[in-house]
C-alpha cells in the first residue's frame, strides 16, 4: 500500500463529465488499495470568469480581496470531486488550503508555501477517507489571511503535500501524456520521455517547457519527491521526475530535448560604463519594478570607449514597465540608450548528457545554420544551451535541433485539443 | 457615531452595477461617520448554478461538501464588493464565516449558529476599516468543518454579528421597501409599515411573509436588536422591527398587515384513537421524518366511536415524505386513513390589536363569506387568526380581509421586478 498525491488540472474537471471520470480514477486508485490525496485546480474558465468580474467591479483589484475570490474557484471542483466520489460510494472529505495546513507568506497572489501541517489531512486519511484539497491556495502565517501561491500553485500545493506527507509519488495528470523531447505540435515524432532528473526538468521548465511549473519542480527537488507526469485521459504510464542527475553513469547520459519559449521579450542597455557598480544599478532598477529576468549577458567592452552592453531576457509582458524603470535612471547611471525587442523567441538544448559529449554546441549551432537560422545570441548551463532568434523562426528551429540529435521516437505524439504542452 | 450593520440580499450584488452601487452606498455610510459592517448574499443565480453542478455530479450529495462548495458563493460577492469599495477609496476586509468567528452546529445545510466570536471583525473596524462577512456560513465548534445556516442565513448572519458586536442597528437591504400590510403584487394599496414589533413580525413572517426570515426575527428578538427593513434602490426610510408588543400602549395597538403562504400542504390522520399517547406517535414520525410542521388541529372526537382527527400543515415539498412515513405506521398507530391536500393556501391576519379590540374574528370570517370564499380550517394565537381556503381563492381573500380592516394606505405600493416579498 502506498501513499498518492494525484493532480488534476482545470481542463481535467472542466465540466460534471469530467469531474466524474476523475472521480473513478481516483476511487479506482483507492480501491488498489492505496492511501489517496488529490489536489484539484479550478474548473475550466473559472478563474478567467472571476478575474473578469474583479476587473468589472475596479480597476486595481485589491490583493487580498482578489485571493479571497479566486480561491472560490478551487473551493467549488474540490467540493464537486468529493460529492462525485461519495456518488461512487467511496468516503471523501475536501478540504481548503488553510484546513489543510498549507502555511504561507503574506504576499498575496504570488505566495510562496512557508510550512505544510497536514494534520487534519492525515487523521482523515487514518479514517479511511479519500483526500481532496483546494490547490493554488494557503493561509498566512501571521495574518491568517487567504492567498494564493500564484501561476502552478496546485501543481506546487500537491508536490508540498506529497512532501509533507512523504507520500511514494506524486501524480501530475494532465492533459499531455508526459513530458516530450519537444512540443509535439511543431515537432510531430517528438519522443514521450519515460525519466527524467530533477536538474534537467528544471531547465525544461525554465527554459518554456509549460508541462510542469519550475517552482513544482524546485519543491519536488528539494524533497526528493517523484513526480509521475501523465494524462488525465488514458491509463499509460507518463514520464517520471525523479533522481539526481549525478546519479545518471556517464555512458548513458543523454540529451533530453528542446523546449521553446515565446513568451520573453529582450532588453538591451547599450553604452554602460564598465566599471564595479553600473550592472547592479541597472538590476536593482529592474528588481525594484517586481521584474524576475531570466536570461543575462554582458559582453567584452569596447577598449576605446570602456562602454559595454547589457541584454536581458524578461517576461513580454513585463516589458514596458522595465523600458520605463529604465530609461528613469539614464542620466543617474549613464548609458547611452534602452532597445527593447519583443519578436524573440528562445530554443534551448537540455540534457545530462552535454557534459560528457564534445561537439554539442558545434553540432547545435550547425543545425541551426543549416536550417537557415540566425543566432542572436548564445548562453549556456552545464546541461543546457540556449539561443535567442527571431520568433518566426523558433518553430523551424525547434525542428532542425531536434532532428539534428536524434531526439524523436518512431511514432507521432498523441496531442489533445487545447493541450498546454 | 453608530456601529452600523447593514446585509444585502442576492439581487442588490447580481451584477457589478448593481455591486459598485452598493458599495457607494456602504462607503456613504461610513463617510457619515459609522462603523460599518456588511454582510452580503450570493450574486443573483449563483446558488442555483452552484445546485446545478451539484446535481450534475452526484444524485445526492453529500451535506458537508454541499457546504464546502455553496459557501463559494458568499464568497465571492463579498470579495467583489470589498474590492469596489477600495476601488471608491475607502478601506474595506471580508472574512469568511469562520474568520469572522461564527461558530456553528454540524448540521450541514441547517446548521444553527452557537456564538459569535467576532475578534477579527472588531479588530479590522478598530483599524478604521470597513468590514464584509460572507453570510449564511459558519463553522462547526466541534470538527471545524465549514457549515451553512440554510434559508434565511445571511440575514441570520447580520442579526448575529450585530447582538455581538452591539450594534445599534441591523439594516436588512432588500428589493422591497420595507414590510407591507400585504403583499402588494395582490394587494395594490398595501400599506407599508413603519414599525412593528418582534412579535408581531415573528407571527407575520411564521404566516409567510417573506421579507424577513422567521430564524431571523427570533435572534433578533432574543438580543434585542432592532432590524430596519429597506430598499436597495432607495434612501426611504422602510420599516422598524423593534421592542416588545408589551410595550404598545393598548390604545395604540392596531391590526399590523395580512400574510399568505402558499407552500403548504395539509395532512389529514383519520379515525385515531382519542386516547392519550396516540397523537404523540403521529407527530413522533413526522420528525423522525426530519420534518417541521406549522399548523396544528385536533377537533373533538366522535362519542359513539372513541376516535378523532388530527390535521397539521407542513412544507408541500415535505408532504410525500411524511405521507409516506404515515402510511408505514397505520397498523401500529391504529387510524384508518391518511388524507393529502396540496392545494391549499393560508391567510393570517396578524396585530397586537387583537387582544384588545373584540369582534376580529367575526368582522375577519364574515369578510371572507362576502367574497365566497370558503374556510377550511381555523387556528389562532394570541396576535394572529389563520385560515386555510383552496389555494385558487386566497389572492381574494387577502384582499378581502386587508380591505374589511382598512390596512390599506393612500398610495399604491412600489414593486420591483423580481421582488421576494
Amino acid at each position: 500500500m502506498a501513499l498518492v498525491v494525484q493532480k488534476y488540472g482545470g481542463s481535467s474537471v472542466q465540466s460534471a463529465e469530467r469531474i466524474k471520470r476523475v472521480a473513478e480514477r481516483i476511487v479506482e486508485t483507492k480501491r488498489q488499495g492505496h492511501d489517496v490525496v488529490v489536489v484539484v485546480s479550478a474548473m475550466g474558465d473559472t478563474t478567467d470568469d472571476l478575474l473578469q468580474l474583479a476587473a468589472d467591479v475596479s480597476p486595481a483589484p485589491h490583493p487580498r480581496e482578489m485571493d479571497m475570490l479566486l480561491t472560490a474557484g478551487e473551493r467549488i471542483s474540490n467540493a464537486l470531486v468529493a460529492m462525485a466520489i461519495h456518488a461512487l460510494g467511496a468516503e471523501a472529505r475536501s478540504f481548503t488550503g488553510s484546513q489543510a495546513g498549507v502555511i504561507t507568506t503574506q504576499s498575496h497572489g504570488k505566495a510562496k508555501i512557508i510550512d505544510v501541517t497536514p494534520g487534519r489531512v492525515r487523521t482523515a486519511l487514518d479514517e479511511g477517507s479519500i483526500v481532496l484539497v483546494a490547490g493554488f491556495q494557503g493561509v498566512s502565517q501571521d495574518s491568517k489571511d487567504v492567498t494564493t501561491l500564484g501561476r502552478g500553485g496546485s501543481d506546487t500545493t500537491a508536490v508540498a503535500l506529497a512532501a509533507a506527507l512523504n507520500a511514494d509519488v506524486c501524480e501530475i495528470y494532465t492533459d499531455v501524456d508526459g513530458v516530450y523531447s519537444a512540443d509535439p505540435r511543431i515537432v510531430p515524432n517528438a519522443r514521450k520521455l519515460d525519466n527524467i532528473s530533477f536538474e534537467e526538468m528544471l531547465e525544461m521548465a525554465a527554459a518554456g517547457a509549460k508541462v510542469l511549473m519550475l517552482r513544482c519542480v524546485e519543491y519536488a527537488r528539494r524533497y526528493n519527491t517523484p513526480i509521475h507526469v501523465r494524462s488525465s485521459y488514458s491509463n499509460k504510464p507518463g514520464t517520471i521526475v525523479s533522481g539526481s542527475m549525478e546519479d545518471i553513469p556517464v555512458e548513458d547520459a543523454i540529451l533530453t530535448g528542446v523546449a521553446h519559449d515565446r513568451s520573453e521579450a529582450k532588453v538591451t542597455v547599450v553604452g554602460i560604463p564598465d566599471a564595479p557598480g553600473f550592472a547592479a544599478q541597472v538590476f536593482r532598477a529592474v528588481a525594484d519594478a517586481e521584474i524576475n529576468i531570466d536570461m543575462v549577458l554582458q559582453n567584452v567592452s569596447k577598449v576605446e570607449t570602456g562602454k559595454t552592453d547589457i541584454t536581458f531576457t524578461l517576461p513580454r509582458s513585463d516589458g514596458p514597465k522595465a523600458v520605463e524603470y529604465l530609461t528613469k535612471l539614464q542620466d543617474k547611471i549613464g548609458f547611452s540608450q534602452v532597445l527593447y525587442d519583443d519578436h524573440i523567441g528562445k530554443l534551448s538544448l537540455i540534457g545530462a548528457g552535454m557534459r560528457s559529449h564534445p561537439g554539442v554546441t558545434a553540432t547545435f549551432c550547425e543545425a541551426l545554420a543549416n536550417a537557415g537560422v540566425n543566432i542572436e545570441l548564445i548562453s549556456t548551463s552545464e546541461i543546457r544551451i540556449s539561443v535567442l532568434c527571431r520568433d518566426t523562426e523558433l518553430d523551424k528551429a525547434v525542428a532542425a535541433v531536434h532532428q539534428a540529435f536524434q531526439l524523436g521516437g518512431d511514432q507521432e505524439a498523441v496531442v489533445y485539443a487545447g493541450s498546454g504542452i
